[in-house]
């Protein structure tokens, strides 16, 4: 096996390839003129940078699985671009009111809020729109559950719905449990989708489905603990954000609620979690093992 | 036949009932927790209002071609809740900045700017939730279908690139074909895939799509004729929202291109090609001649 940060820069390059392929001036099908001011936007807010963590764990989900390489890069794409959308609107300033992202000016700052407004849009409908394609996978049945469970992951009970109760919980004092409720549905859900549609793509079966949705749980935990300890320690040029915006804002994190030194015991925790999910696939699943190891420990 | 008029209430009166089920406040599966002020939010965009005649055309396209009504309904909602973001994200401050919709305050005037394009997000979101539901539609290639095309219709090609379009082109002329282009994204374009809906639920044939497509896009184009000359020369009682914001604004249409009797001269030669379109059904599609007529003649 090539080594972990191997297999994340191949899907990392390969995504971006795909990624402005997906958004590049070949009209769809069906399109009647094209807004070039629209798909500049979405270009600026997809290409030129990211870890393409989610791809990466389509992709090596679904190696796990057997399921073919190119659409599980497809569907990890896919929802790539919807990731991007939730980070345009997240930018705007009648939200998290950020400048910078990925050390790039934000969609809105780059364009105008109208356009930022649309191109999050077009980025959540076009995942959509991918995840329905043939080349994702020859059985509709699979393609439709992505369909479902994306949008799922993605909406009121999921994503969308966790940045309404973090904006609702600003200044206000959580519960641990409080605060890990709504990560999990705020960032945990996208990430338990990944993980979960290389299973779906591979057919796999209820027991591995739930394997995979238990290592999903806890790198996305994981993932956002790590994230608020960035937040607290890191700087600006690495981030490539503005860093200390949590705690201005007086937001909700475990960081703040358990301690730096609690917060990493957690993350220790939380691999050992993500370890005992993955325990049924062997070596096999070694890849993903050191993705959570990744996750905890990621500096940027 | 009962009269025309009697089944659009039927569909209206279906589709409230529908939409506010699919909005209630029974979790969806998976949901960690409710976010309840994004869930008023939706409710307060979606109901309480409307004709519901993206619902009425899935249902009576289906009818059409025999389909199941009661999974074309939830198709149709599904279309209705994605039409209903449409206009939460076209009401914010940096799009039309619109206080008053359907005669209620807009989402971001009743709640705020955040909570209105998490909403929109939201309702965008469960459009393909809905969709991808097995009550839908029994055949999974046929709700793939339908997602495929939603997404089409809604995206870059569709409805958000005409938006983007419109803004790009405010307070600069446009040939008439130019404005023909641009309103058959904006509002063609959900308005053809509510015809072709219940074609693909009916399974029809390659040549009835096409007739489904035709009849969609001349009731889109006779649609948007309708609401520019409502807005020139309806109130704003009459329509529930301020009237004669496209002058203010500049904006490009159809009746300031060819003036008020250009652009009735111009529906009624609309309506001639819808009924063109349907005459291989014959008077099975009475029904959808009528509401071509509706459209065309509709004072609010």
């Amino acid at each position: 096996m090539s080594s972990f940060a191997d297999r994340l820069n191949a899907v990392a390059t390969e995504s971006e390839a795909l990624l402005a392929h997906l958004l590049d001036d070949a009209p769809l099908a069906g399109e009647v003129t094209r807004p070039q001011r629209l798909v500049a936007a979405m270009r600026h807010a997809v290409l030129g940078g990211g870890k393409r963590l989610r791809p990466f764990l389509v992709v090596e989900s679904a190696t796990l699985f057997d399921a073919n390489r190119d659409g599980a890069l497809l569907a990890g794409c896919a929802l790539e671009l919807l990731h991007c959308y939730s980070l345009v609107h997240d930018d705007l300033p009648a939200m998290d009111d950020d400048d910078l992202r990925r050390g790039k000016p934000t969609v809105h700052k780059a364009y105008d809020e109208a356009t930022a407004i649309l191109a999050g849009d077009a980025l959540l409908t076009l995942a959509f729109d991918i995840l329905a394609r043939e080349e994702v996978h020859a059985d509709a049945g699979v393609r439709i559950a992505l369909v479902r469970e994306l949008a799922r992951a993605a909406g009121l009970g999921g994503m969308a719905g966790g940045q309404m109760l973090d904006l609702a919980a600003e200044g206000r004092a959580l519960s641990e449990q409080e605060i890990v409720t709504l990560q999990a549905m705020k960032t945990g859900a996208l990430l338990r989708f990944a993980c979960r549609a290389g299973a779906l793509l591979g057919q796999a079966n209820a027991t591995q489905l739930a394997a995979m949705e238990q290592y999903g749980a806890a790198i996305g935990e994981a993932f956002q603990i790590a994230d608020d300890l960035l937040d607290v320690e890191g700087d600006a040029a690495t981030l490539g954000k503005a860093a200390g915006k949590d705690a201005e804002a007086g937001k909700a994190t475990l960081v703040a609620a358990l301690g730096v030194a609690g917060a990493r015991a957690k993350l220790e925790s939380l691999i050992e979690k993500s370890d005992a999910a993955l325990a049924p696939f062997g070596p096999k699943a070694d890849i993903l093992r050191a993705a959570a190891r990744f996750i905890a420990e990621r500096r940027n």
